[in-house]
C-alpha cells in the first residue's frame, strides 16, 4: 500500500544520531507512522517525523482508555564469521519475529474493546515503513533492536459510554537494549488486582497497566523489579508480572500459568513453550497456587524461576518477596533461563537456523 | 492563585454561540484550563482556548491509562418569580454542587494509581476560572448546566512500568442537557467484568470504562441504555452501571449496593442517600444478589428501580434485560425516582433552600 512521506522525515532521519546509551524506550526513533479511521474507512497512511500528536482533550483514548497496542522488535544484529564476497554487514536486512502473532493479538484486543480492526496490510505497512526508514539506525549488538509499538486509539470526544466513531492507528519505535538486566527479585502483590476473569487482562490495553501502577511502583520502591500478580477472585493463583509471563522449573519440568481471560497471551511465552518442548522439556500450563509454589521453592523442588516478554526476552528472577518481606530464593538462578534466552535470541537475531518459521525478513 | 489568560481566549469566548441542541458532551465550551507538574512542582496555570492538546505519542496517559478524572456541574438556572428591584436574571451567580466531594475523590483516584495529588487551590482555580469565563454561556433551563471535567494525566513517554515524572492537570467543560431522558431498559452483563475487588473500580479512571466498552456497546445495540455490572468473583452481586450507581425500591425502602473497592462512590449516590433519609426513607447499603433482585421484581416486592450520577442526576429504569432476553419490569417506573430527582435538582439549581450545605456559589 502507498505510504505518504511527510516533509521533515528526511531531515529527521538525517539528523538522528544513535546514542551509546539506549535504555528501553528512552530514545525515540525519528519517524512515526499514522493513519486515521472515519466512518468505517481508513484514510491515507503517512510516515511523519516523530513528535507530539494533537488530540482532543476529551478523547475517549484518554478518558475511557480506548487504546490497544502491541510491542515487537526488529533485529539487525551484525553477523560474525565469513560473509559472501562483496557483501557488507550493512546489507544484512532487518527481520521481525512472529509479527503475525502480534497482528492477531491486536485484533483480539480490539475486539475485547469493541474497536474496529486494523487491516493486515495497514499493520505491516506501519511496521515495514518504519523499519525501512530506520534500517541504518537499528542498533547492531546482540540484545539490541528497534522496538516497535503499534497502537490503535479512539479519537472522538464525548462522555457517552460507547466507542469512538473516529480512530487513529500509529506505530512509534525506539532503538533499545533488552528491557531488564541482572537477576532481580520480584514482589508478590497480594492486595491490588491487575485483572479479573471476564475483564480485559488478556487484551493488550492501557487499563491493565493503570491497575498495575501502584503495585509496580511499590515493588520498585521496595527494591524489586516488578510485581507478581495473583488472580482477582481468590488472590491465590499466579497470573503474570504486567508485561511479562511467569515460568517456574519444578522437578526439572517447566510450569507456567494456563491462559485465561485475565492473562496476556505472550508471544515470547508461546515461543518459549514451543522451544522448550523442542528441546525435550515437559511444559505444564496449569493453575499455579502461589503458596504451593513458595513451599516448592523452600523445599528446593522448584529449582528456578523466570519471566519472559518481548522487552526482556527472558528475565531471570533471583527471589520472590512476600508481603511480609520474606524472600523465597530458589536454589539456582539463570541456568535454564539463560539457556532458553540464548537459544531464543539466537533465532530472533538469525544467528542460527530457525526450525519454526518464526523469522520474517524485511527486505 | 494567579491564572494566566492566553491570547485567543477573549476571541474564543466572544465568538462562541450556545447552540439550541446541547446533548451531553457534544458541545465544547470555548476555553480550557491547564497546569503542568514537573519534578514535584506545579508550573503556571493557564486558561486557554479550547482545542487539541499536544501529547507525546508514547505518553503513559495513553499506553498505561495513567489518567484520573472527575465530573461535576455548574448551574445557573433562571429563577422564576419576583426578583429584587433592579436585579437582572444574569446577575444570579453560578453555583457548584458538593465540589469538595469531587476534589476528595480525585485525590483517592490519584492515590490508587500512585499519581501526585492536585492541590486544592489548583483544583478550584481550574473550576472557577472556567466558570467565570463561561458564566454568560451556562445554559439557563432547569436540567441544563455547564459540565466540568477536571483530569490529571501522566505525560511522560516510556515503557518502564512505573508512574510518569511529568503530569498535566486540565479542566474542560461542556454546556449540557441532562445525560439521559426517558425510562430506558438496562442490560444485565453476566460475562464481561468492569472491575474486581482490589482493582481500580472505586477510582474514577479510564481503565474502568475501557473494560465497560464492549458490554456497554452491546447493550446499546440491543436497544438498552447501558449495562448493569456484576461482581468479578461470582458474577452475582450488583455493582453499578459504569458512571451511574444503582438503586431499587423494595417493600418501600431504598436499597443500593454497598461500596467496596470495585464500585465508584458516586457523589449523587451519597446525596440521594442523605436526601432520602432526610425525607423518612429507610436506605439499605448492602450486597444485592442479582437473581434475588429479579425474583423481587417478578413478585412485585421490588416496586421500582433507577440509577443516578452527575450526568443523569436520576435515571428511571423501566426494566432489566437478562442475557436470555427476558425482561424484568417492576410495577412502577419513575415515581419515587422522579420525586428524588426533582428534590435533588431543586437544591442543585438553588430553587429551594439547601438544608445540607451542599451548594457552593461561584461569585
Amino acid at each position: 500500500m502507498r505510504v505518504d512521506v511527510a516533509p521533515g522525515v528526511e531531515k529527521a532521519l538525517r539528523e538522528f544520531v544513535l546514542p551509546e546509551e539506549l535504555g528501553f524506550g528512552a530514545v525515540d526513533a525519528p519517524v512515526m507512522f499514522s493513519a486515521e479511521w472515519r466512518l468505517g474507512q481508513w484514510g491515507p497512511a503517512s510516515l511523519l517525523p516523530h513528535g507530539p500528536i494533537g488530540i482532543a482533550p476529551g478523547a475517549r483514548a484518554l478518558h475511557y482508555g480506548e487504546l490497544v497496542f502491541e510491542g515487537l522488535k526488529a533485529y539487525r544484529v551484525s553477523r560474525a564469521g565469513p560473509m559472501a564476497a562483496g557483501a557488507r554487514c550493512d546489507q544484512q536486512p532487518p527481520n521481525l519475529f512472529r509479527p503475525d502473532q502480534n497482528f492477531r493479538r491486536l485484533q483480539l484486543s480490539a475486539r475485547r474493546l469493541s474497536m474496529p480492526e486494523v487491516p493486515e496490510e495497514l499493520f505491516f505497512a506501519g511496521l515495514e515503513s518504519i523499519i525501512r526508514a530506520c534500517a541504518d539506525i537499528i542498533p547492531r549488538r546482540s540484545g539490541q533492536s528497534l522496538y516497535l509499538r503499534p497502537f490503535l486509539f479512539g479519537t472522538e470526544s464525548g462522555y457517552l459510554l460507547r466507542n469512538s466513531h473516529t480512530f487513529r492507528f500509529m506505530v512509534i519505535a525506539n532503538p533499545v537494549e533488552a528491557y531488564a538486566s541482572g537477576s532481580p527479585s520480584v514482589a508478590i502483590e497480594r492486595r491490588d488486582v491487575r485483572a479479573a476473569s471476564g475483564g480485559v487482562g488478556a487484551a493488550k490495553t492501557s487499563a491493565n497497566y493503570a491497575a498495575s501502577l501502584r503495585g509496580s511502583s511499590a515493588a520498585v520502591a521496595g527494591g524489586h523489579a516488578v510485581a507478581l500478580w495473583l488472580d482477582a477472585a481468590e488472590h491465590r493463583y499466579v497470573q503474570e508480572l504486567s508485561g511479562m509471563n511467569f515460568f517456574a522449573v519444578i522437578d526439572g519440568d517447566l510450569h507456567t500459568p494456563e491462559l485465561d481471560t485475565a492473562i496476556l497471551p505472550g508471544v515470547t511465552r508461546d515461543s518459549l513453550i514451543q522451544l522448550a518442548r523442542h528441546q525435550g522439556f515437559e511444559v505444564h500450563e496449569r493453575r499455579m497456587d502461589i503458596d504451593e509454589l513458595l513451599n516448592q521453592i523452600s523445599s528446593g523442588r522448584c529449582q528456578e524461576i523466570f519471566a519472559c516478554g518481548t522487552g526482556a526476552i527472558v528475565m531471570p528472577i533471583s527471589a520472590l518477596a512476600d508481603t511480609d518481606a520474606r524472600l523465597f530464593r530458589p536454589p539456582q538462578t539463570n541456568v535454564i533461563a539463560a539457556r532458553l534466552r540464548e537459544d531464543l535470541l539466537a533465532i530472533q537475531e538469525r544467528r542460527v537456523p530457525d526450525p519454526f518459521g518464526w523469522v520474517r525478513v524485511v527486505s
